[in-house]
């Protein structure tokens, strides 16, 4: 969506609340529901989605802080827009002290708010002219982000294969980037230590993909840029994550299908056509890695992953791999390939892996 | 320190223990003792150095194993550092798998030995051919960095004004990293929220800097990158960070003059040249700032702070700083100035406290 559309809808509202007051009518704000109890999942699109259940938000003499502080927020996302500025978070809390009656006292009222209009007006945040506080995520690879030089207007060519050791970290919005890309997938790696090394010896450049470390479970903005740059240019997503319920269940599940929590934004920042290229737990056997046994909380989440969690329920190569993990009773590093030789895992693994992709897990 | 100076070291020490059993003597290994035991603070270096207690490690009956994996860590440093490779901690440990006898059952076993190894050879990690697993760090502004092609083998100039809202990732390893720069001073930011706001309106280019997102408490590879570049630079290092005890006492002193746990690499990894620009207790009053009360735990760290560490007793301004902190009862964060505008702290505050640099806790 443009921000000129989402400028539209926040003024169409504000329109209708004002119509109402002016006909003598008490102004209402109609919103999802949002929550687990509101969410379907649906395996054709691949991620969590809000169902239909909306609540009304009437203006009375009960609501009228919280209406004025959901109004007050439309205002500042406009403005947001229109100046072409961001704000984060903790920023838009602050500037609500100046708001009087209308002030939050605590952040996480103004961080509901905002939920609540990304929800309302089906966008994220980001294009509401907010970002979260959190960065994460680099690149190295064959890639050429296209960015704006804001000082002189000019078009930015951000070249990622010549970064040398180091990498393009991603920014906290990238709704206004570009891509440039003949790249055949890109690799998407839980550790920084694995990022580097493959980086190291330009892992991106024998196999002609983009690398992206995503540090852990990954932020929005790294979410967002890999989906964008997997739709816009049709790449696959490989992740290459330690073989462990954590790296499946979040940051692997998270990843693809998004969480389900935040069930109204997954729509723009899950990545559904990602697979799991590895560790698998059948590597363990495979490449005769050294494990570490499961703890008590491994196997509680791969448990709970196989009964309540609708991704893993639905796929039955996932329900086999979690119960094999279970049963062996182990679990794998993505370092663990060092065992055979510090380079094993790119000489080796990576190409045996590669080239039977129809075989990665959903 | 170059590498083949260290790759001396390693030789030298491998070759005095071979002539003791060639001599039919029990083989010794000298190694400094780590931890605050053994540890001085001189004002005038700036940072906790290594005290001289040395213990003596001699080979017998029962030390056989610990001994032989000292010896097979120094061959995997020569190893690695012959062949231009990079280890993590973790991978050592995996690699050690095939040590037979003198493999190590668990990773903390590992690390105390590279650790030893460090304290030994008076270098740090990095110089053995070891890099940590964790990243972190991204600069933006008047910076060329001058790394290597591995590929080619030819020189890459990285402009870090030419990422528009990005930035450049800073690598696990910066010892063969170079700096072109004309910039006046570092600013080191805590937040990647405020790193991204400033970089969004290119305040570099607005004052001549140089942009750092510490992300927290900095990591090795991002302390190391600001000590090399403001030292080899000759350009000053001004720390922005929360106006509260964890800002002041774990990310600005960590920062300045490194941790107490590894007195035997601080000497590489400090800034003792750094300067608080803020967020200070005094432009909370000045800047009429909103706050938050000060919790508990908040408390306990500005005492501790007070009592305890050398770097705070030692200097006066920051001891009545704290005071007056615990004195007001509040902690103050990088995002309240947005309290009076979004670029409140790009127009006003960062420029007013530029203008009197000499007034900069130390």
């Amino acid at each position: 969506m443009e921000n000129s559309d989402v400028r539209g809808l926040i003024t169409k509202c504000a329109a209708s609340v004002k119509k109402s007051i002016e006909n003598g009518r008490k102004p209402q704000l109609k919103l999802p529901k949002r929550g687990l109890s509101n969410v379907i999942y649906t395996p054709k699109t691949g991620y969590f989605k809000l169902d239909k259940n909306q609540i009304t938000r009437t203006l009375t003499y009960n609501t009228v802080k919280s209406f004025a502080q959901s109004l007050r927020m439309m205002g500042l996302c406009k403005e947001t827009i229109e100046n072409a500025e961001e704000v984060s978070k903790r920023e838009a809390y602050y500037i609500s002290k100046n708001w009087e009656e209308a002030r939050f006292d605590q952040q996480p009222e103004s961080d509901t708010v905002m939920e609540d209009l990304e929800a309302m007006f089906r966008v994220n945040r980001e294009q509401l002219g907010f970002v979260p506080e959190e960065k994460g995520g680099e690149v190295a690879g064959r890639l050429n982000v296209i960015d704006k030089d804001r000082q002189r207007g000019e078009k930015l060519k951000i070249d990622c294969t010549r970064f040398g050791r180091g990498a393009y970290s991603i920014p906290i919005s990238v709704e206004e980037l570009e891509f440039e890309t003949s790249a055949k997938f890109i690799l998407a790696i839980e550790t920084a230590g694995m990022f580097q090394r493959l980086n190291n010896h330009a892992f991106w450049d024998k196999k002609n993909c983009i690398l992206i470390s995503l540090g852990g479970v990954p932020t929005r903005a790294c979410r967002r840029f890999i989906r964008r740059l997997s739709d816009e240019n049709n790449i696959p997503v490989y992740a290459f994550v330690d073989g462990d319920p954590y790296g499946y269940s979040n940051i692997y599940r998270t990843l693809t299908v998004g969480s389900g929590n935040s069930a109204h934004i997954n729509e723009f920042f899950c990545v559904p056509e990602a697979r799991l290229l590895g560790v698998t737990p059948y590597d363990i056997d495979t490449y005769e890695l050294p494990t570490h046994p499961l703890s008590e909380r491994d196997v509680k989440r791969a448990k709970d992953a196989l009964k309540n969690d609708p991704f893993f329920k639905h796929h039955k190569a996932w329900r086999k791999a979690l119960k094999k993990m279970i049963d062996m009773g182990v679990r794998v590093e993505q370092q663990a390939f060092a065992k055979h030789s510090l380079n094993f895992v790119i000489d080796t693994y990576l190409p045996e892996k590669l080239a039977k992709t129809g075989s990665f897990l959903p």
